[in-house]
């Protein structure tokens, strides 16, 4: 899907992910992630984040079970933003809506 | 669209902005924001970002015409990310595509 060793991180190592819906085409959530999550996730088939509160692996829907399975993964022209298209599973957001942008758009 | 002033900015005062086409629902491009360019895009309808590397306020399409007429501006669950719809007007990349994150998804 894409290679994380060519990639553009920040001085935290973090890459901002933004995650689409692939049928609905509607944004979903922005989260930030690591090389190693990056990989974890292109290996497992689901997104897995890196909190930057509580600063360690998050792996979506490990509590809700309201996964993300990603099905492509491309980053920007400049190689430090990282576009996810995911089917979800459930709701997105904590709030229970789909997105955590609310309904829009 | 968007009270500025209640959003969560870090520590260089900027907040991540993801465009995506109104019409298409495309994702366009991931920018950053100050308080200040998202002010200014809210009274000008034209999408102003802040430039991390030339350090400075950054109108879309001041240079190559290329600008990104905004229809609506939201904030995430916690107001740490925006997502602005958008009518671009002409490619958004400087590569020449539609998107910065290339043909797809």
């Amino acid at each position: 899907m894409i290679d994380t060793a060519t990639l553009t991180y920040d001085e935290d190592g973090l890459i901002p992910v933004i995650v689409q819906d692939i049928r609905t085409k509607n944004v979903l959530m922005l989260g930030y992630a690591t090389a190693e999550t990056l990989e974890e996730t292109v290996s497992s088939g689901r997104m897995v984040f890196y909190s930057r509160s509580r600063q360690q692996r998050w792996l979506k829907g490990e509590t809700s079970g309201n996964f993300l399975h990603v099905k492509s993964m491309v980053a920007d022209c400049d190689s430090d933003a990282v576009l996810v298209t995911a089917h979800p599973e459930g709701p997105t957001c904590h709030l229970g809506t789909k997105s955590c942008f609310g309904e829009h758009p």
